[in-house]
């Protein structure tokens, strides 16, 4: 039969994949352990009514989703938020506030693929929970810095560009847009750094028939428009009117708590981040690559209604996603790409004749129970299944890595020695099996 | 609106069982690692052929299938084994061999949710591809005892049960059973441990016709049953027909082998033993609970043909998978159960007034500052958002588990000196700041 392929927009981890993907995810799980929080994770898939419940179109429309054999109707979970609404409306009356929790889940979007964007990827999410107040917003984004920091990425290479949807829902209403009126508004201004301004202009002429206020929301969208040799959110401050000026003032203790971090370099207000997703209710946040500025590798925000909405109590809540396959291509980009392979601890090498029949004579002293000691040790080891020549057996240990190469040979059955070879050096030295096998780690420092 | 349950079969992964989730994958990792093999992943989904073409029907029964927008057939995994296969043929010309790759993939079976048995699931697998030495069949069985005996089950807790569908191929040919008909019986072997007596003899009347034939496989099996008292192997190669013995030979060599690597107490011959699945070709073994006679833990065997029926080359292979919900019932019936929750490095107090306004002027001495100093030099760190007196910050640093108590005063602004808490111990000392952040490990050695 003829080779099936891999579906388009998933990706094989071969074992040099693999080692970047575990390299990512570790730093995550200690970033995210680092900051205070612990892990948590949900099934991969959900009753698809979760997700279409309250995150909106854009996530309702990328959904994979299947029945099971007693017809209930499920989906992949395309962001794993609505699954930790749920488990923490599930045990709210149990779990100490804040509930600070991350997770490393695998999400899913039926999706086109393209680059930066696949149908199956793995997504940081931190989360506070149980807090309305703006510290956990700021050291949720403080968290997500700390990891870039971590692996090399300075405020010259990310920027986290924030803004609040509170600040813009009261700019939006001074303005005269009706509360029920937000979302859609919301929606069209996310994507606005997305299309060519002629799309936008026809988007909007269709979303919003009034052509009087249309064009005040253009104007000010033109006035807050960030530009690089000025404090934006002093702009905002001057420019917005009475109204505004509370909200304005809480948003401001976010950037404040932010500089006391240690991060405000890397942090900047800009009105045109509003994010995708229905839910959001506060401060949000998307973090871009300043070379390429439509390339975001993370976005959050406060979400203070979601729990409610799934049928909890109301609990305030915040937290983030940063995506790998956008992280990936950044750090390789850059050449800040960790993950190199390990290489073995130690390769037995059968030189002797006798050896190569395993004979239960000299069973101690043969490769597979020389091998099997060092494992139960704990060090990793292997050899050769095919018993070649002494060279081929080296090249092996060299092949895989080997940082110590063990020769068993005839002496090793007359006199119970070995010879330990170190392979990155090149010295070698000859030592009693027992001694050896006691104590690998110290034999070979 | 009403709450949305999970869906049944799939586990919710609070932080308690999200650490002892990790500890097991923890675990299976390091020993994949241990016994030279490297880490792999795929797809969760992969193209519904891939697992109907070589698997056999139990897998496809229990499989979640659904489409995609462009109408392709996808199905969730329920093993591994196909995406291995496919990952290899896809490169087999730039792998070295033997192959030796593990993985802890995520599997999902359409199944009816009973204890041992969730639709969605964890299994560690462990293959060897390209060698058609029966030492890699030994070396994957060796791998699995590595890690059963690193949690701490012995040969008194579990048994390898091993057979081969090459010698049980031969004595059934030798019985009157026709080549194209053996996978018929298998399946049928497969299912008599967990059927009633009755029940078994309907299902083997339906499938063999012929009664003499019928009659003379239940008399071998019963010849072969295994007995504690004795080797059933050397029963096997004294009842089996001349024919057999050759194919018998090269079997007890995987015996002997399993004896040099010191773990032949774990391992007996089961002539029972079959495997569900349709692609096994020479040994094949099942790890039981020796407490309960039904409860398998792991499964695997040798699957020389199925590259090659996946549109490959010609290439041997042989491997198992480890389930985590069997396996970690096992370990907790057992008190061996890992995975306790790490505590924090330390949690940072304020205990000074002026502290609490996270003034400017003092930004450097402030909670956020200092929480943010000890994060960035990588240990975890953490506060109170809701400043509360120091007691109860006391007890917050207690509840999550903080090894020091970092405690900020009017004496941290006035003199630069914080105490530091021995949480466990409760000692306490005075130390200056700056000293404490330039070296916190040292300061509280």
């Amino acid at each position: 039969m003829a080779k099936i392929a891999a579906v388009k927009g998933t990706r094989d981890f071969y074992p040099e994949q693999m080692a970047v993907r575990n390299w990512i995810m570790e730093g995550w799980r200690q970033a995210g352990l680092r900051n205070g929080y612990v892990e948590y994770d949900g099934p991969i898939f959900e009753h698809l009514r979760l997700f279409t419940e309250k995150s909106g179109e854009e996530i309702a429309d990328q959904l994979f989703f299947f029945t099971d054999r007693g017809g209930r109707a499920l989906a992949l979970r395309p962001e794993i938020t609505p699954t930790l609404a749920r488990m923490v409306n599930e045990q709210i009356n149990s779990l100490a506030r804040p509930i600070k929790w991350f997770s490393v889940p695998r999400l899913f979007r039926a999706e086109k693929p393209q680059r930066g964007r696949l149908r199956e990827f793995f997504q940081w999410n931190v989360d506070v929970i149980g807090s309305e107040d703006i510290l956990a917003d700021a050291e949720c984004i403080y968290t997500a810095i700390d990891y870039l920091r971590s692996v090399g990425l300075s405020s010259k290479d990310v920027v986290v560009k924030i803004s609040s949807r509170k600040v813009l829902a009261a700019l939006l209403k001074d303005l005269g847009f009706a509360e029920d009126g937000l979302e859609e508004v919301y929606v069209l201004l996310d994507k606005r750094p997305k299309l060519p301004r002629e799309a936008f202009d026809e988007m909007a002429a269709e979303q919003i028939k009034d052509q009087a206020l249309r064009n005040r929301l253009k104007e000010m969208l033109q006035r807050l428009q960030p530009e690089a040799s000025e404090d934006s959110l002093s702009k905002l401050k001057v420019l917005a009117p009475e109204a505004v000026q509370a909200d304005i003032v809480s948003f401001s203790d976010l950037f404040y708590y932010l500089e006391l971090m240690g991060v405000a370099d890397y942090c900047e207000f800009d009105i045109n981040i509003v994010r995708g997703l229905a839910y959001y209710t506060g401060p949000v946040y998307e973090i871009y690559d300043r070379r390429e500025p439509l390339r975001a590798v993370c976005g959050g925000g406060r979400y203070d209604d979601l729990l409610a909405g799934l049928g909890g109590q109301e609990v305030p809540a915040t937290g983030f996603g940063m995506g790998d396959v956008v992280l990936e291509l950044m750090l390789k980009e850059r050449g800040l790409l960790g993950g190199a392979a390990q290489g073995l601890d130690f390769f037995v090498i059968d030189a002797g004749r006798e050896l190569f029949s395993f004979s239960r004579e000299d069973k101690d002293r043969c490769v597979l129970a020389v091998v099997s000691r060092l494992r139960e040790k704990g060090f990793s080891a292997a050899f050769d299944y095919k018993r070649q020549p002494l060279g081929k057996q080296l090249k092996q240990a060299a092949a895989q890595k080997a940082r110590w190469a063990v020769i068993l040979g005839d002496e090793t059955i007359k006199e119970g020695k070995v010879n330990v070879k170190n392979m990155a050096q090149g010295g070698q030295r000859t030592v009693g099996l027992e001694e050896f096998l006691s104590r690998p780690g110290e034999t070979v420092k």
